[in-house]
């Protein structure tokens, strides 16, 4: 036993908390800024170089589009998954071609085809702004009042940097739910051009049954390229190496990516609104939307082609909501946050200054959320943007009433903008729209009765559809005139809109008194968090650059174990098993040139990384900084790692970089993007 | 639409309830004398002639050794699992060899190996004694009394059975706990040979962690031949046809085999005993003596292969039981329990007849069960069969002081049987049981009182080993004495024999009172089921020969489908998937023989048949009656059907015929015997 295993275990059973075991609850996704050097010191006998950090975050990106993403070679090669660039592929597509179905692969540099809105961001400097951030701000200030300095504060500390350094993109991110505010810079890569696309059926086998599932069988990768100057983008000081050495069960790996959103630091009381409230609504929807979704996508192959990569994020919203409010409605979850919670409360308590800081901090959370109760259903149904005709109702009465020129006149241009044609799928979700909308406010809501009256909405329906503002002529009249025209047209549509109006802008102002009231109470639990626990602790996800360690690891599920990996092996079984039926056929090649694979490859693995969606794309490397995978999922055991973080059961899930080499060599005839990744080694 | 489809709507449509479907959460474990031959025909369309139901009874076998079997070919071929023949297998082994390990396969008949003690009964005549059973019983008759009287009725129903038709074996079945008694007659073979045995990692792939878990991939299966006269048996007229041309999803199959227990008629309170009582003491002495068994496994190869098999069936044990209690610890399990005892208590509580009969048999059976949470642990732990010194002590007791000289006599000749070497092991499990005993029974129990005063079993524990017992010499002294020699000893182990007897006896008569009471309460609630909803459902599983129906179907799993099968694409993904680590690993010639095998054979299927333990080995065929595979498990989620039968996820697994074939023919040179079953064909 050698020394620090000695004082390790000496700690531990003198009951001192190793500080880096402390709050591991709240996950392991580390800012670059703070990395837990001592915690992986500790718990993986890891040592990271600052050089090694560096290196590391130089050679992730992010994508503008919600994804994240790595360079992979010395000349600009991306690494993503092929959900993130998937719109995109859809929209570059020639004409009678489908990329997305058939994939696409560039024969060489020359063949690479641009995708227009893709953009790749790399972090190149961090700066705590906390105190610009929240200067000005005074005791005694309202919530709203410090909501508003810090806004001001925000803009200032963005348009200076963008003045001192108009290279780069800047952008402060609030950490610890405005605890900590950091400004982040970024290089920017706008010419970025795809090199591969697998088909879909391959990035996507098992379709929605398998997603978020493991053991799983999917090749979702894709690479692109960034340029720059119309040349391929230099990236030989950082980019992943490219491991040929492989890993096996228990290895240490990290990820580097931009987790979207969690929400572990928020109160018991806020949670609970999202249980019962907030969560239920945007699954209802969800459930609805796929439903009627998939009933006209059935009827018509244009309809299907047109809707199927938006009904596939759908899905994946809805599995994930799914998950979500499952973990919410677990009392196994609500019990450990309620002890967590307790526990901070206690730690605030028994300290006389900081429960005279931050003692109120949970009951004003709770008052606040005990508001949002009302208020979150009329946020979400008061807005006509789930109707084509309703918003330009709403723009025309705000064309004609406004009471800034400036807005009347912007109103004036959006209400003639071209309105979509009047389809059967567009009743449906209208009426839908309004049926949850009926259930979630009750009977007695002002703004339904104006446009339902007291018809249930599928019968209102016929009268809103014949609304004279489908007529392009009536609506440039009305916005030429004054409000008693608008009176006088007496249609359904116009008049709800007139009464929806100031009640909607009412509950706009509400909820935006409660946000401003929550942001600023949760910057002070963030404090307290701090004075309580110190800074070393993992921040909730913001979408910027994290890093997360985790091992390599099978777990236990359906009564038995789950392996570390999957095979090609395990590809075509499934596929078999299941007579070859959608979701779980293969794409054709993948037929074809099934001779030619090892079926021994590992395809996809499991990992204990703390993620969440935002890491899509995000490379997993091995301590030597080598890329062996690229993260596309985690299992549905992880979803609830939402609210609090476990690792027993959840895993994220990754492409092993030996199935990206063998499709790219065996199944695409994509020799050369190969070379480019494994000749970058030694 | 056909005229049946449409009586069938419009019998549905008027709220007519079905026959064949009311009580089907009783379960689908059809009698031969009473099979539910409309069910099959508006359930799945087919029509069972008696010429049918003949063959396919005559077909299949049972195993005295607790599974079921069934005749393959013309010439006495029988199939059923590995794990039926396995310990048998083991004690045929040449010394130097393993057959279970390694398999055996016959070059050809001759050199086939009798297994001793494999029994093979076929169910040749089955008749109603209920009338006869019941013979002499009077209205008022105690409970005792109906108890003594059926069985003395028994005795001799069998024994005029016997008289008559000396060539056959008789038993007498009682179904629907006791309201209705079936005299079954079996044909018998007791010289049985082995012909062929996969090796055990063939058959065990994954073991214990993937046993009751599907997706699987188990080829569990064996070959044994029944002989008569020396001569293979003639099984021209009664054998399954082999199955060629392969089933699909959806598919009607039928399951014959002697499921062994279930307790759906079980009332709540009797379920609430064996949740709270019975099975959490019998899962703990599981949990404890299989870890204590692999203890002392790892530390020597030679304990390893003795208790290999014994443990492999602990195990299983173990899984069944935490299936068992966990589906009497759901919920949703004990409403569906509880709504389908009220429905049934208030169609008795609706006539007046009814009531003044089976009225009062709940509230009886929830007055036993209270009585039964107190003796069924004394039935357990007051069982010196736990010890051999304990019981050595037990029987120099009765030999010394039996009152009848018969017994004394037989005392006499147990007490001086050798006793197993004092071992290391041994200790461990006393120690294990005496702690659970304390734990059930009570400090103050008079029992354990006496064996330990009042130390704890560890230290209590050698002054047990210390017993004077252990020497052959003094008990021969003894028990050639009176009473009063045995007093004189003053050892402790005797002098709590001393106590213990007279309470153990106490104790076994109160639990046999309680049994008579509850059998004859029991056979009351079964008379009111076949009151209230008539005779054609099906009865609990008595290990005798059923029939059950059912349909090849997938299930949700792991949020995502399980396939209705599985492939050896699946076999060889899961070995590599783990490396090949144990359990995981494949049998060499398995490894060997790779290249040969097709791997998009089927190798394991599942099914919606109402299955439980007994029915191992059972065939599994179409409604053509050839036989399509070998059932060897049910899943997890099957477990809690013991008590309620459900299908949505409940499945039965089976070794397809395809994988049986493709291990015959590429792997263990076995040809001859795929000849003999494919070649029945036609």
């Amino acid at each position: 036993m050698n020394r620090n295993a000695t004082l390790l275990g000496l700690a531990l059973a003198l009951g001192f908390s190793l500080r880096a075991q402390e709050n591991l609850e709240l996950g392991k996704m580390w800012t670059f800024e703070n990395p837990p050097l001592e915690y992986w010191k500790e718990a993986h006998g890891f040592q990271a170089s600052q050089e090694w950090l560096d290196k590391v975050r130089l050679s992730s990106l992010r994508m503008a589009s919600g994804c994240s993403a790595s360079f992979v070679s010395p000349k600009g090669l991306v690494m993503t998954n092929h959900h993130c660039v998937r719109d995109m592929v859809s929209q570059v597509s020639p004409r009678g071609k489908d990329w997305v179905k058939d994939g696409f692969v560039a024969k060489n540099m020359e063949d690479e085809v641009q995708l227009p809105g893709c953009v790749l961001q790399q972090l190149v400097a961090m700066k705590d702004v906390t105190a610009q951030i929240n200067e000005g701000i005074k005791e005694g200030d309202s919530d709203a009042d410090v909501s508003s300095k810090r806004d001001a504060n925000q803009k200032k500390v963005v348009a200076d940097a963008m003045a001192k350094d108009p290279a780069h993109f800047h952008q402060v991110t609030k950490l610890f739910q405005g605890a900590q505010f950091q400004l982040y810079s970024y290089k920017r890569w706008e010419d970025v051009r795809l090199v591969v696309a697998p088909n879909l059926q391959t990035s996507h086998f098992g379709g929605d049954p398998d997603n978020f599932v493991y053991p799983r069988y999917c090749i979702d990768f894709s690479f692109v390229r960034c340029y720059e100057n119309g040349k391929p983008a230099d990236s030989k000081s950082n980019y992943f190496k490219w491991c040929t050495t492989g890993i096996k069960d228990g290895d240490l790996v990290f990820v580097t990516g931009n987790p979207g959103q969690t929400n572990r630091l928020k109160t018991l009381a806020q949670l609970e609104v999202m249980r019962d409230v907030q969560y239920p609504i945007r699954l209802q929807e969800l459930d609805n939307q796929i439903a009627i979704y998939h009933k006209f996508m059935a009827q018509d192959p244009q309809v299907e082609q047109q809707l199927r990569t938006q009904v596939l994020g759908l899905e994946n919203s809805q599995k994930a909501f799914r998950g979500y409010l499952g973990g919410l409605q677990d009392p196994s979850l609500f019990a450990a946050k309620k002890k967590a919670e307790e526990a901070f409360q206690k730690k605030v308590m028994a300290d006389p200054a900081l429960k005279a800081k931050f003692g109120q901090v949970w009951a004003k959370l709770a008052d606040i959320a005990a508001q949002q109760r009302i208020w979150a259903p009329r946020g979400k149904f008061y807005n006509p943007g789930n109707s084509a005709i309703l918003t330009r109702a709403a723009t025309i009465v705000r064309a004609v009433t406004a009471k800034e020129e400036k807005d009347r006149k912007q109103a004036k241009q959006m209400a003639t903008r071209p309105l979509p044609a009047r389809s059967e799928m567009g009743k449906e979700l209208l009426t839908d729209t309004l049926v949850r909308a009926r259930q979630a406010l009750g009977a007695e809501d002002e703004f339904l009765g104006a446009l339902l009256g007291k018809e249930t909405p599928a019968k209102a329906l016929d009268g809103i559809l014949a609304s004279k503002l489908y007529d392009d002529e009536t609506v440039k009249k009305l916005i030429a005139g004054d409000e008693q025209g608008l009176k006088d047209l007496n249609d359904r549509v116009l008049n709800a809109a007139l009464v929806m109006l100031p009640v909607a802008e009412r509950a706009q102002v509400e909820i935006a008194k409660l946000t401003a009231e929550e942001n600023a109470q949760s910057a002070l639990l963030g404090q307290a968090l701090f004075a309580c626990y110190g800074t070393k602790v993992s921040p909730d996800a913001t979408f910027t650059l994290r890093i997360q360690d985790g091992v390599v690891k099978g777990y236990p599920y359906n009564g038995t174990l789950a392996p570390w990996r999957t095979t090609f092996y395990g590809l075509y079984a499934r596929a078999t098993e299941f007579d070859g039926r959608h979701p779980f056929d293969l794409a054709k090649p993948w037929v074809e040139r099934k001779d030619r694979i090892d079926l021994t490859k590992s395809l996809n693995f499991v990992s204990t990384n703390d993620i969440i969606g935002g890491n899509s794309g995000s490379p997993i490397v091995t301590k030597d900084a080598e890329v062996i995978g690229l993260i596309f999922d985690g299992n549905m055991e992880m979803l609830p790692n939402n609210f609090l973080y476990r690792s027993d059961v959840p895993r994220s899930v990754s492409v092993h970089g030996d199935a990206m080499i063998e499709a790219l060599t065996k199944v695409y005839d994509a020799q050369w993007i190969a070379d480019e990744l494994i000749g970058t080694r030694g």
